[in-house]
């Protein structure tokens, strides 16, 4: 590879690979191969082969970020006042610095493995107490995509849990995002979505639910008592959608008979992102905690009895109940909710009511100062009650949003005579001043006066009440669990930010070899641009010209894309893998509509698709029939003829994973492909494993007609401990047309979906903040480099399975022998000897200091492992000599120790567990130095293994009282 | 305290302190008091009480942002291709955000508890071996200040050293600032500084020593040859100023006849900073480690017999010595050497030589074009051989620079008809031709044909020989030891920067309650700014109205230090305390020299005064003369008189740290300065305890003629592990013209003092690159926080004093039984009943997860405690319990267990210690876990006490290899 012009001496791309060159030729001479190029073409089918490689130039490190300030310079910085569910915020520097910008917390994946998550688990748990305190309710999850999804998926949850009829009802006052995003999962799953003010009460029967927004997108606070009584006469659902920071002043959602309560997180803490990642939210009452979608962390205990952290209720998601799941959710905004969790904490209950009172204080003062405009009144009446947003009826709103415009102030454009003033944590007197000059006011807010009505000293609680109806003032207590209450300063939320990130292994301690998830490495020049304020201060809505910078960055990496892929079009609003795969089946969906085949329902998915697959399949309307898998692990021809024969008239498509979840290239995937074509159906390639294929296939070109792309897998984005995620969409032309379309375009929130696709979020770049990373990636690397990578990850991959052949053997090869990216190392023999299953093998390997593979995935009873091309030998090498001795201890059993007794059915083994009492069969030092490099650097997870069971039956998901560790 | 305008709704003050109002109520109470007024009141003597309380106002944190991006902005970006000692770096992002903004790495202290400092000691032996191979030397220091120090420093080491006669020789192409600061040292020291050319050979007698230039200021290479064979005939030592970079290509000085190497490491991946902190270095021949200053990291083993990393060879540090001591300099540039030893590890030796290399292909290709220029010639001749750096011969140098800068390029004005272009790992053939162009060459490098003739693939270590004669072509390896060689991904660098940092305990896990040190919060909101570009990359010599932000920030520093302290005039050019003292005598000497009373040369000094008092005073000239302590250890009033009777007329003035060092607020203080100004002296007053007088006492009132402060103990600049400080000076009105001068002045250079103040560090604002941090401080707390924050400092002291009286009694205390913002633990009489030494008690606190207090300063057999403002009583409390319990554990000796049994005496225990055979007078449990809080966070230390007498017999001080861990 070639250096980048005036750049450092080594080209990233270098830096990004793991192995060095002289690795990679000890790697590859283990293979009996002479180049990672002779590799690469025996392990991928001829078939399929790319003809002409990538070939675009790296970019240096010095000129990438260069660019981005080019780009970030293009995007105009404005006061953000247009509000509508996104809100300006001031991020602490000391969670930007310890968290957003610190490897411990963005390389971490979900918290599957509760022992080595501890930290991840508290601060997500935080987040879940917060929101059920603010919003009343019994239950929170740990984050959904963004709000407007978060509305969807409450609306389908009222609708599997109410089974009342087929309409829900919409309040009027809901965000336009919001309802265009209900109005297109209506449309895939067959429901009535009425839209209608729902404080003058509800009208109509067979309704399964209301969704009622306090405060309205105008800002309005209004009651919704009729209509929540209406609601339950009917057996219907409430569903409130709120904001965190008015509900520290207003009545809770919870007091006033919502049943469910949703919104973002986004204004604790987290920047406005151009439109996310955010975290959505919500919370449920009691006894319909199974119906909630997203992660839910619980509390259980662990062998020695200590309360430990852990997801719970995994029974419900998708890749256990597949099509009968609650949702096709996976990914969570994790690392979002983690900002905002330790926002939460960082305020406190009397910091955040604070900020709600100077908050509503400037908008309740701009509106007294607003009417002296001529022609200027208050859009909801001279007693509109509002929270942060004042809606003005104005001569022109364009004429009125152009004169903020220029005094530096975005406001929202409602209609043509409306125009809406939103006001948040940083904004100032002199911001609204502002606004109020541009308007003509001939008032203006006395700033001295303003602070002298103001909040008082820190820590007088003496909040004024709020001005609107006493009935929907807040008189319940939040955040009372000493978390909230009990860090102060600066240095103690800094050593609880770090004492939790200790809790947990990332990829800044060790290799974490998750097979399907390509945990490789997030670069620090990357990361960079993404807290950038020119950046990450630009609201989703403003005016176009004022995000050219974002425009010109996101149709360059659609771009780059669309070259990778071999596809023709890309859309990057999917703010997740399930989101690209529902975005993908719509499309399916409304080309074979198009076409006049309204018959055309049928999905086929392979027995070994990952279970979200065949619930996203459901989501958008389509009837999943399964195919079965080959001995080899292939997709079984035999059958897959049969069903198409089967359901040739009914046929919209197939999801095939490529490589497959087995780790391995097909031979025959261009035949699928055909065969599908041939029977009228169209063919989705589930992009989760395309960090195989990047440079050397082309899904679009060898028989794709729609994949999604994990730009948090193959292109860098990191985990951020289970989200943000990013999942484009890439279709072939035709499908082009019905790419996801823009939630506030004023025809889809009215329901008219003719030429315009589907919004899947309520913003049309979805969580555009985090794009710059898997751009800089991109540009970064070039294409020989991107393709260099995806070589070495072949080796990597084909190098474990191979030198763990003997101990643990790969249950998949290709018909060369060789695995794609990633193998499946297959315990099931020695299970039913020895009794030690592969979660004990993943519990162990935490005693090594490893994270685990992916465990019972896509086969029960085995551990898929993928090193990434980022991992060096010596890393990779340590992990085989782990599993060579994770393998000599299985082999004692019978021997030295029984099973029960072994070193594998008690692992992890903590610090405490070794320290006190021993009357182990094996030793200490056995137990926790297995082998001898661990004395130099050890991990000790924080808990011994955690009971799953025994949490999910005893559901507690808020923060336990501090006396609950004191016997530990 | 009322919040900042427009800001979160709590100040930052609030933030900054640790305790919570109701535990600062908790800890009056324990005290006896209802007010921190009240406390303040009492501790602090009327006489000396503070008459106008500090009022300025607050910012607010997002205030502070925007004014900081304001004057950020006024800073003029340019291309720096100045030179002179400064070079423009790619700092890699992976180590600006793991370590330059991770406050593991920038929160810790010097490393003298080696138990909890192994990651930062082996940084450090990495900077040290790259500096010892690079410069072909035995041993090398971790750090000095900067360049020119650096070469002042090994003047006065080639001085004690060599006992040869009274005379330095400098080549005449050093650095103009170094051959300034070396006429500064030489003034007040008494000797004889010649200049000239030495690639002619030496001449003269009494010669105690040469220093070259290999590069000099202009670029040029020369041989030495002659000149070193002429010192050696004398007897003289001979020192090189050397480039680390240009190093990797040419013959190592070591091969020359080098006794001592000294340079600047900044330009391994330290931004410009407008002119610092970097880190200086210096490398001797073996047999001269002993006269080394500065720090120096050495291999030793730990109980265990394991590798053990500390600092080696303290004892000849001047807090030991005194005025015996072979330097005053105590702080380092710790961090910054950090930085430079992950660049080289990220770089390894050859993208070390490949930048060189590439740097040098510039220069030259440069110099190949710029002879198109009519009237413009090489300055040394056709045949000048040179690195990175070509000084042209124009017609008119200053619109020669004027065009450049018009093209975006500042070059360097050497005088009126040279000019000097210096390149630098960023440079770009681009920029090289924007020079070409502005001076109006007709030739330009071809883009193409510069790469084409290119560095080659990455790890092809073809590198093309250097343009220089082949006697000076380097052919000594270097970097050889594998952890330069082993590092070749970010996933590695991150890792092991990860590792490092978790062996040692910084502020971000534990408190730091160092007496004198004054470790508090570094707040993540001060340190925003100092890595922007618009700050860090500003060269220190550019033209004034270039860094008109910098300027502007630096003047409102010195102004709020000016209205905190007293005093008329600040100068923040001293880089460190030691600086700042040696600034203050400077100008102490300076004035007396004025009044013409030469004879002034005593200072007296309290025998309780730190070390360092000493030492600065005999490099500013000065006689040491020591003044005793009473019983109650404030200054013996009768010994001062009868000091001052006998040195009546040769009295220069008088040295005190007020609160003493002993942590007491001495009543008569006042009439101490009295009594030295009638006596004609000045009072110099040590700033290190001002953390106890802000905004309650001022030196600058109460009798100080000058001070110096530490911005990195009561302003906030983290410590960084031992560096950077900043230690500004502060005087009256009257020794204002006695202030640091300009070391570019062309008068200093030349040796004309008069009307000029002695430069004492080779940039004019010194440390400039962190002083946003201070200035942030200050602006946030506004004059009512920082007031605050001082009371606070004395109410924890006074709280932790008392809650200890009984276990650990207090030494010293005021007349009202009170301590200012320290204590000292006194455990001499537990020594002489049980063997438990202080240093016991320090190793016995890191099982607790405590760094240690300051250890036998300023008495010997004692603990000095100093908890700042920023820890909450939590923290304390916790502090306290360990204290306790540890008492507990002393208490047991001769019942339970001996001395040489007990837990004191065999800590710190590691986990290693535990895991295997345990025969210990007392339990595992009791070793580790002591209390049971640690059960649920434990800090392990990497090894047991490090045996520090062997390392200094057996000195080793470069990385050991990889064997010597394989057992362990």
């Amino acid at each position: 590879m070639s250096a980048a012009r005036g750049d450092a001496p080594r080209p990233f791309a270098d830096r990004h690979i793991g192995p060095r060159a002289s690795q990679t030729q000890e790697m590859l001479a283990e293979l009996g191969y002479d180049s990672l190029e002779a590799l690469a073409a025996e392990a991928v089918p001829a078939s399929i082969a790319q003809a002409d490689p990538l070939t675009y130039a790296p970019m240096g490190e010095r000129e990438t970020l260069a660019r981005l300030r080019e780009l970030a310079a293009k995007n105009t910085m404005r006061v953000q006042m247009i509000g509508q569910g996104f809100h300006d915020t001031t991020t602490p520097a000391v969670i930007r610095r310890n968290v957003v910008e610190n490897p411990a917390w963005y390389t971490a994946y979900t918290p599957y493995q509760p022992e080595i998550s501890q930290g991840r688990l508290e601060a997500l748990l935080n987040f879940q107490t917060a929101v059920q305190d603010l919003t009343g309710l019994d239950i929170a999850n740990a984050s959904l995509l963004d709000e407007a999804t978060a509305v969807a998926e409450a609306v389908l949850l009222m609708r599997r849990a109410s089974k009342k009829g087929s309409t829900v009802v919409l309040d009027s006052e809901l965000h336009p995002q919001s309802i265009a995003v209900v109005r297109a999962r209506a449309r895939a799953m067959d429901f009535t979505v009425r839209v209608e003010d729902l404080s003058r009460g509800l009208v109509g029967e067979e309704v399964f639910g209301i969704v009622v927004a306090q405060p309205g997108t105008s800002g309005r606070i209004r009651s919704f008592d009729d209509a929540i009584a209406g609601a339950k006469e009917r057996g219907a659902l409430v569903t409130f959608a709120a904001d965190l920071l008015a509900l520290t002043l207003l009545k809770d959602p919870g007091s006033q008979g919502a049943d469910i309560a949703v919104g973002s997180a986004q204004r604790f803490g987290v920047p406005l992102f151009f439109g996310g990642p955010h975290a959505g939210f919500m919370a449920v009452k009691s006894g319909l905690q199974r119906q909630l979608p997203g992660r839910l962390v619980g509390v259980s205990y662990d062998k020695d009895g200590k309360p430990g952290y852990r997801l719970a209720l995994q029974t419900r998601e998708q890749h256990i109940r597949r099509q009968k799941a609650t949702s096709n959710i996976c990914t969570a905004q994790a690392l979002l909710a983690v900002v905002a969790s330790f926002y939460a904490v960082y305020h406190g209950p009397v910091g955040l009511s604070r900020i709600a009172s100077r908050v509503h204080r400037l908008a309740t003062s701009f509106a007294a100062a607003v009417v002296s405009v001529d022609g200027t009144s208050l859009a909801g009446g001279d007693d509109a009650e509002f929270f942060d947003t004042v809606a003005l009826t104005v001569p022109d709103a364009d004429a009125a949003v152009r004169a903020a415009d220029e005094a530096g102030v975005n406001i929202r454009r409602i209609d043509s005579t409306t125009v809406a003033v939103s006001f948040g944590e940083p904004h100032t007197v002199a911001d609204a001043n502002a606004v109020l000059g541009a308007l003509g006011a001939t008032e203006t807010i006395d700033e001295a006066s303003f602070d002298a009505a103001g909040e008082g000293a820190f820590g007088d609680a003496a909040i004024a009440a709020p001005a609107w109806t006493t009935d929907l003032h807040r008189t319940t207590e939040f955040l009372t669990h000493p978390i909230f209450r009990s860090i102060g300063s600066e240095t103690q939320l800094m050593r609880y930010m770090r004492k939790l990130a200790d809790r947990d292994l990332a990829l800044d301690r060790t290799m974490i070899p998750l097979g399907s998830c390509t945990m490789k490495l997030n670069a620090a020049v990357e990361m960079e641009a993404i807290t950038w304020p020119e950046f990450a201060s630009i609201h989703p809505y403003v005016p176009a010209e004022q995000s050219a910078g974002w425009r010109e960055l996101i149709g360059d990496l659609e771009d780059l894309l669309v070259e990778v892929t071999g596809y023709d079009r890309v859309s990057l609003q999917p703010n997740a893998g399930s989101q690209g795969e529902l975005a993908g089946l719509l499309a399916i969906r409304r080309y074979h509509l198009a076409n006049g085949d309204d018959a055309r329902r049928v999905c086929i998915i392979p027995q070994s698709a990952h279970g979200t697959n065949a619930a996203s399949a459901v989501l958008a309307g389509l009837d999943v029939v399964v195919v079965k898998t080959a001995e080899d692990g292939s997709i079984d021809l035999t059958d897959l003829d049969a069903k198409l024969e089967k359901h040739a008239d009914t046929l919209a498509g197939i999801m095939i994973t490529y490589p497959s979840t087995h780790g391995v290239f097909e031979e025959d995937v261009r035949t699928v492909c055909q065969k599908v074509h041939e029977a009228g159906g169209q063919v989705y390639v589930d992009g989760a494993n395309l960090n195989a294929l990047v440079g050397l296939a082309q899904p679009g070109e060898f028989g794709g007609d729609v994949s999604h792309l994990n730009l948090h897998k193959t292109f860098c984005i990191p985990h951020g401990g289970g989200g943000p995620g990013v999942g484009p969409v890439a279709v072939r032309e035709h499908l082009a047309p019905y790419l996801p379309g823009d939630a506030t375009d004023p025809r889809l929130v009215a329901g008219e979906f003719d030429g315009l696709g589907d919004p899947i979020s309520g913003t049309m770049f979805g969580s555009a903040g985090v794009l710059p990373i898997s751009w800089a990636y991109m540009r970064l690397m070039g294409g020989e480099g991107i393709t260099e990578a995806t070589r070495t990850a072949l080796l990597t991959a084909n190098y474990v399975s191979k030198k763990l052949a003997d101990a643990f053997p790969t249950l998949y090869t290709g018909d060369t022998g060789l695995v794609a990216h990633e193998c499946i190392l297959d315990l099931r023999a020695l299970t039913a000897r020895t009794g030690v299953t592969a979660e004990d093998v993943s519990k162990r390997l935490i005693d090594f200091g490893f994270h685990a593979p992916t465990l019972a995935f896509p086969v029960a009873g085995t551990l898929m492992m993928e090193p990434t091309e980022s991992e060096d030998k010596g890393e990779i090498d340590r992990f085989i000599e782990a599993m060579l001795t994770i393998r000599e201890e299985i082999d004692a059993i019978g021997t030295d120790y029984s099973y029960e007794e072994s070193p594998l059915a008690n692992s992890p083994h903590t610090a405490t567990c070794v320290m006190d009492d021993w009357d182990g069969a094996y030793t200490r030092e056995r137990a926790v130095f297995p082998v001898q490099g661990l004395r130099l650097t050890k991990f000790f997870p924080p808990v011994r293994r955690v009971d799953g069971a025994y949490g999910d039956r005893n559901l507690v998901c808020s923060c336990p009282p501090p006396e609950a560790f004191e016997t530990v």
